[in-house]
């Protein structure tokens, strides 16, 4: 019997949790963010044949899997192979004055999407895609609830393009010990934005976004997929919630099968784009699990690797070093095409 | 009679400018940075063979490259694809109250290292590399005087791994409009710790990487090599100034020949690493050319793209959409294998 197995599959079953060998966060005086220093994940499992897929079910007589049974719909585990964990190890070194070292606590958690390995999010039915949502907000809220745990991060690394080495369709949480530099300026920016007009950024921009139409890819009652006026990613989309809401832990039933229904229409359309699985970075942004942030709004942002059929975007010197992103392509044109492979999806 | 070409050399030819078919900066209001709209660069060349490199000399009778002598040293010339230009075109859409747009004015500037289609910065003479850096520091000076722009990028992008597209050993120099929010975030950081303690922040990074030495790669008279405590990159190497140096404009011979000797000596090492040519961004932090950043402190990053010899480190999505990244190596082991490697070459 099939079973949605959202609690952690070794916790749960009181199987002896992996201890990372060496991780901490070293503190990066420079841009104000914490560094995670892993060093056992290089060993982690690399692109392993079909038959040994450590994310399919457990088969009878076959070898264990990091899930236990023999049909799921959706699991979620923790990643064997953890930058975040509880307890955390010890730090290996001790820090500077101006560069402090703390335990990586956290939590790292994957999310299989389906025990049929050959599936991607966009071609699980939509009840599957509903129930995945309602996944992540229960995760939501209890990875929130941890003292460890200052931000939850729901995310999907799709295709090899992008460094995933494990094919089976599946995401990831992390519990970060902190809200991240990245994420944090964006939250401030929309306080910001209230306190001097009284609208959050997300609220004026999505108001401008609507009353000039063009990037505007598809909606539904509750969210609207856009490729923002300052896309920095070819083909980059923000599905973003239309009315206020701060996270997923805020969604209802409704809501959750609408973020299900924009989310996976937009993963359709990029899979008809170029006429293969479209990979991607899909990254939510919500509120934190601490206080102050209650301007925060909802958004996904995908952000595909490929700027044409058979060229990849990479972030070199102008991106990655000075962080000035150069986008080849034109938003209101990208919006186009992908708003009628959409529509003409019906 | 080969020659040092370091003025643009189609401006110096009167041969006409490229104008850019759509170009133009949009105001990403979340990250406070400003995005380059560019489509024509989707045209660019593209791993062209070698008999047709852009980048070789012009060979009697053969087609016409970018550089229309027979032999040259270093030749500086303006990009064919330029993201930024002068005059710059009108930008081709409205901005948004929150998302203003701007003339993607400024330079784009290609430096070729050599006229050997088949060299690399590593394997250029050091007497190359230190005719090189006096071209940076001539280029700096230049372009940091024009009107038009406020920050002078040098870097080298190199590797197909990264997403270079002429394997011709040569660099850029951007001349951005404005100073870039990330660059201006460490900057404003060296400044915070000056008023704090006396000291910018680069002085007390480097004066405790020296007092520990675990992470120091080597060193000569006017730079040190290290991998920062707080890396966020396998392998990453920072070649600061060992005292107050803001930018390349202050440097004097000698001091460029260190430059050279530093970036030189880490270059080589990395080759030897993992016995192929090592591809890495190589990207330079130096004051801006306006006024309120007299706390800058020069340094050069490498970040190779290698997290061992047949794994890549990719961005996706706790590095790229969260800004947390995890560095799977420990920098205390990695500063010891390029020291040795380093110091092996004697």
């Amino acid at each position: 019997m099939p079973a949605i197995l959202s609690h952690p599959v070794r916790a749960r079953l009181g199987m002896p949790c992996f201890q990372a060998a060496m991780s901490e966060l070293r503190y990066h005086p420079f841009l104000d963010e914490w560094t995670i220093t892993a060093t056992q994940r290089q060993d982690r499992t690399f692109h392993p044949p079909d038959d040994y897929c450590p994310l399919c079910p457990t088969k009878p007589g076959g070898f264990p899997t990091e899930i236990p049974v023999g049909a799921y719909e959706i699991a979620v585990f923790e990643n064997k192979f953890p930058s975040l964990s509880a307890p955390p190890p010890d730090p290996a070194v001790a820090g500077m004055p101006e560069a402090p070292v703390r335990p990586a606590a956290g939590v790292c958690e994957v999310v299989c999407y389906t025990d049929r390995h050959d599936l991607t999010f966009a071609q699980l039915p939509r009840e599957r895609a509903e129930q995945l949502a309602a996944v992540w907000r229960e995760r939501t809220i209890e990875i929130g609830a941890r003292p460890d745990v200052e931000y939850v991060f729901v995310f999907e690394n799709k295709g090899k393009e992008i460094g995933v080495t494990l094919s089976h369709p599946h995401g990831q949480i992390y519990g970060y010990p902190f809200v991240p530099a990245r994420i944090r300026g964006v939250l401030d920016r929309e306080r910001a934005s209230r306190e001097a007009t009284g609208r959050t950024l997300s609220e004026r921009w999505i108001a401008s976004e609507m009353a000039d139409g063009r990037r505007v890819v598809l909606q539904n009652r509750s969210f609207i997929a856009i490729v923002p006026f300052f896309a920095r990613y070819p083909f980059e989309v923000w599905v973003a919630a239309r009315a206020h809401l701060r996270s997923l832990a805020e969604m209802d039933r409704p809501t959750l099968a609408d973020l299900a229904d924009a989310l996976h229409r937009v993963a359709r359309a990029y899979d008809r784009l170029f006429g293969f699985s479209m990979p991607y970075v899909m990254a939510m942004l919500q509120e934190p699990a601490v206080p102050g942030y209650r301007d925060a709004w909802f958004r996904a942002e995908f952000t595909p690797p490929y700027r044409t059929a058979d060229k990849l975007k990479y972030l070199a010197g102008s991106e990655a070093a000075a962080g000035v992103f150069i986008n080849d392509t034109l938003p209101e044109e990208t919006a186009a095409r992908l708003r009628a492979l959409a529509e003409s999806e019906g």
